[in-house]
């Protein structure tokens, strides 16, 4: 089958992430890298392009859309793994385009953005998905599964966790770019571990416990000196529904890091999971053994074991979540371009729906927060 | 050396808490149990005093107070372990009569009682303990001398929870005798999993911190089908001087046993502790790798080892870091016997202040989910 | 109920052993310690006595057997917990005057000695009783049990490793007792790392297993300079009606404070079990989801909740699992005080054919290293 | 930088380890497979080519030698992922055509056979890498310099163990293709779980000590009904210098997927380490506390941190392990292209000599073994 041709916007030398959505749209090989605007200047992309053996480069992802929109071999998709605030700009020129968008989160780095981006996405024929990479861990799918299909009974308790520790000294402030940026409104929005992190476990929470947030209590602080946005929160949930749980995010917690956990009670039992462990799957069925469940072991489901590549005891990772969004994201695009509905297409992926819940989840925390942690609808 | 000679209010046959303090009051070898009030009727008292070898029985409380303190021979301490209603009054009884208390927690079951409690010991020459047992616990001694010795530099946050499931189903409805009087108000208070159980984490997390918590933010919950006190509560913490926390406790959460964490970290560094594990302290230093420091093992200090029995490796248990607390509280009454203040003779023994603290506590939860999780101070 | 009267021989200041069985001794309250013999001379003994509140001293064994079997209200039973090599010669003064014995492990330095001792115990009315201690640990029995009812099927393997690293370094040439008198062939016997920790795993093999060994290909190392006895060993075992195994006790191995673990499997199923956090049981049936069982937690069953005091997650350690044999040894005394039968008292509790399987287990372990691993039957 | 151009040699549909190959070779974007003699038939081999979009098919591994070394376009290196008995004639097939062999372990089913690749390899200009793929994850990398830098001083013992579960009941007969060929002693060899398993479990133990093993005495058994070659394996071994281990490989033990396990010991420290949790390595230094290392994480070092992808926290698995051999012979092959000699080029990568040890290892196992586990030199 004919691998898809696909661009990437941001990325050049030194950006994690962009590396990441490399690595993630090869390993199932279903996804060909062939245009770049990588960096802020032509100059830099055209280096970082031929580095990376990229082989064609732009100097701006405005010119890479109206380049390759014009070839007969054009590129059909586009990663978009910049800082929060191009996304918007970038994804809008491509989706105009027809070429079908794989977007870094959070969506955006403001709600104005985020919902002109959605005007655009509803507009546009071309798919637009959203790098929630964590959605993408077999044993994630199989807790998602287990809980749609009553294994828990009704859910009455979400507990979330996404403690990092990198931030605990002031680093925006000795050079390093990755902190730089995420510690500035302007480049990365009004949420700084809300946005960053606290959207994986709020988005987390929901993909698993199939349940939506209807407010939350949040007590957002910053801690490294001089630092304008949050590095740490706590706050409260309530769940349409009436479930309720706690989620806790962190850049200042020495010894973790990247130490997002979600716990899910029911009547019935509950499961933990852990990022750093992601091949394990906790099932504690009430009055029964605590089970540990492994993935493609005994015990995973069709759920867990069709995102799986290797057998169980052969870990998979973070890289490996991340190539499942990228598998389904091929599977969806050669769908819509057989004609199936975008609906249809998209299956579980992340969509412009999930990148709203994240915009209005960032500005609800930080304006509880602003209110003395006075309750605030999503 | 001669053994403190003990009586016991409570703790007849099927109470739980009872047994373990007289475990706990024996493994150190410092106390004899001679005396007892054990059951509401003389009858059910005699038969569990003859049952467990306990010399002299008592009809009440107050019989017991009166005449031991007429013996040359009685009891020089008494442990009070019946449902937190009967607290105020049978300590109040003892300490009337010179007897030293030893009261498991929490206080009492009211406010009103506990203050009418603390002005009787604060006028009392005898000692009032509470045993707020996993302060106990060797690790958690280490980690409060860690903190209190800077190695976390200034504390930043706070995170304690204490999750259980054994409410999880409406156990008080199916005789379960102690699901009954927990999820009682008349015996237990206005609290329900927090003066339970929240009681401890809050107890933990200060005595651990050294901080104090200024005021919460509290959201209660019961879903145990007509329970009439909370059984999961999700609150944010304020301490004194600016660190910031979260506690959880429930008793709805399958999987949790016993499951109380501590988690507290610095501008330099973080510690982890879980009581269900409780000789393993870990010890995260900003930038260092992870440190696992074990009970009496390399990297325990004289605050760990010096409540500690057996060597590293040979596991010390809940029984342990109760009994800590009785031989401390047998250290303190020799103490005062022989002529010391009653505040040097405490050290860290848990006494009314934690007590009275606890009560607010609860207090606090209540009156702030009471008000849709508004911040209360304590 | 009367508490049984004990008395101990060892077990004088500095002597960690000791100080255990005083405390497993009080646990349960069962015995009352009310003579001993603690040291090697009078002064010593009567000093030890005294710090510890024993009101009877006695300056030898012997004087100790002759003089409380005079009185009426003299011992009962006594516990042997001295260097090795004195083992036998104490039980055999105590077990002559019909005084049961409670002897530390291994049975003695010599087989010769274990011979005579096995002679005097056959034809003794009093019970011997050796404190194999880790048998008493709840999931332990409850692994014994579920491999005799089946749920393993046969038995295939059985790994056991008792690696410490408190011999690492020359601590016998440093002024260290307990590493002398272990290091030192006269006192401790042939066996070094096999004889103090190594009989440990073998015990626990087969009372878990539910076989014996039949041969074993050993080979023993001594690493610490000078060192006269094994501080390494590896060997190879056979069992009776097939099953093999590993066996690994090490003293050097840094990092392992008290790392007994036991795994064993059968066809159709396995088990692990760590001493260093007794209260989980590993259950693994193949096909199936791993499952964690906890100490009077859901599955744990009969055999490990009759001998648990507190619920799950409330975790009891070494001191309550060396005070099980206590509680059962008092049980055997007043069965056979009663009239029953020895052998239907023992029950499961460790004895002198227990002992002497240790003892052909060390001198195999031995025999074999000196052919060069040859295999050496036991 | 211009892509290698790989073909490969088996690994046609269902066949595990050729998807791993592919995975393993796309990660760093250095290789682009493009020729293919995947199945045993050109038909199937044709089939299996279109389906994972390899442009040439062949049917079978001479005509695509033959024919791929006329091409100017040709491969340069070819990856060998075929049942062990095809191993020896398609390595030297394409090593006599200057092609570069990535192939996978062991060696090959006999030890003739890996004479003579050995000797092929020795005439050949270009490299022979094998698969010892465990040798690739960054904390393994990071354990063998730290022994080699003296962190653990001499080392006393060395621990190995590789169970697994998958060949408990007998899969063979049940139509498991994997199970069939692996019990096969015409197509696996001498040695079943320490051919399979066991050869890692000794590569891996002689590549992080740095130690070679002088001989072992091993006791080999099968389970599995009717199987042929064994399926639990037991060995002491002796390494040259003095250094003691032990190694256990088995398919037979419910439970474990996929459980190697390495610990090392010596006179100043410990280092454990869990394939299944790779990420993690316990450093373990006499007196200190346990330290657990992460990769990229505080405490990694430039051995471990040179070939990781992503941050700390972020966990890589079993494919990104794989793929640091397929980077690191990308970087080899470039390096002998650009000049270098092979011994030069080829760095930590496993090569002819790790295979021929592993043969020497296999047949001394089974040797040992059929003479009653008598010490056999390697």
């Amino acid at each position: 089958m004919a691998r898809i041709q696909l661009g990437m916007v941001g990325g050049g030398n030194d950006a994690f992430i962009g590396g990441v959505h490399r690595i993630a749209s090869r390993i199932d090989d279903r996804f060909e890298l062939v245009a770049g605007a990588l960096s802020s200047t032509p100059e830099k992309s055209a280096a970082s392009a031929e580095a990376l053996g990229i082989p064609r480069s732009y100097g701006s992802f405005e010119e890479m859309a109206e380049a390759e929109a014009a070839r007969e071999d054009g590129i059909e998709a586009v990663s978009i793994v910049t800082p929060n605030h191009v996304h918007a700009a970038a994804a809008k020129a491509f989706l105009a385009k027809g070429i079908h968008v794989i977007c870094d989160k959070p969506l955006t780095s403001t709600l104005e953005d985020a919902e002109a981006l959605a005007a655009s996405v509803a507009e546009a024929e071309a798919l637009f998905i959203l790098t929630h990479n964590y959605t993408g861990y077999p044993m994630i799918r199989q807790a998602r599964a287990m809980v749609a299909s009553g294994d828990l009974g009704d859910i009455r308790i979400v507990q979330a966790e996404y403690p990092q520790d990198w931030l605990t000294a002031p680093m925006e402030n000795e050079g390093v770019k990755q902190a730089e940026w995420r510690t500035d409104p302007a480049r990365s929005g009004a949420g700084g571990s809300v946005g960053d992190i606290g959207t994986h476990a709020h988005n987390l929470a929901c993909f698993v416990s199939g349940l939506q947030i209807e407010s939350l209590a949040a007590d957002l602080q910053s801690w490294g000196k001089g630092r304008k946005l949050d590095d740490n929160a706590h706050m409260m949930l309530r769940f349409a529904g009436g479930a309720r749980g706690m989620l806790w995010s962190s850049q200042v917690a020495p010894g973790n890091e990247n130490a997002l956990k979600l716990r899910v009670y029911g009547e019935k039992g509950g499961l933990e999971w852990s990022q750093e462990d992601p091949n394990y799957l906790w099932f504690t069925p009430l009055g029964e053994p605590k089970r540990l469940i492994t993935r493609n072991g005994a015990g995973a489901s069709e759920a867990s074991q069709s995102v799986s590549r290797i057998p169980g005891g052969h870990p998979e990772g973070y890289l490996e979540g991340f190539a499942t969004i990228y598998n389904e994201a091929a599977d969806a695009i050669r769908a819509v371009q057989g004609g199936a509905s975008r609906e249809s297409a998209m299956g579980v992926l992340p969509d412009i729906t999930a990148g709203m819940a994240g915009m209005r989840f960032i500005n609800a925390c930080v304006t509880s927060s602003a209110n003395d942690a006075a309750w605030t609808k999503l």
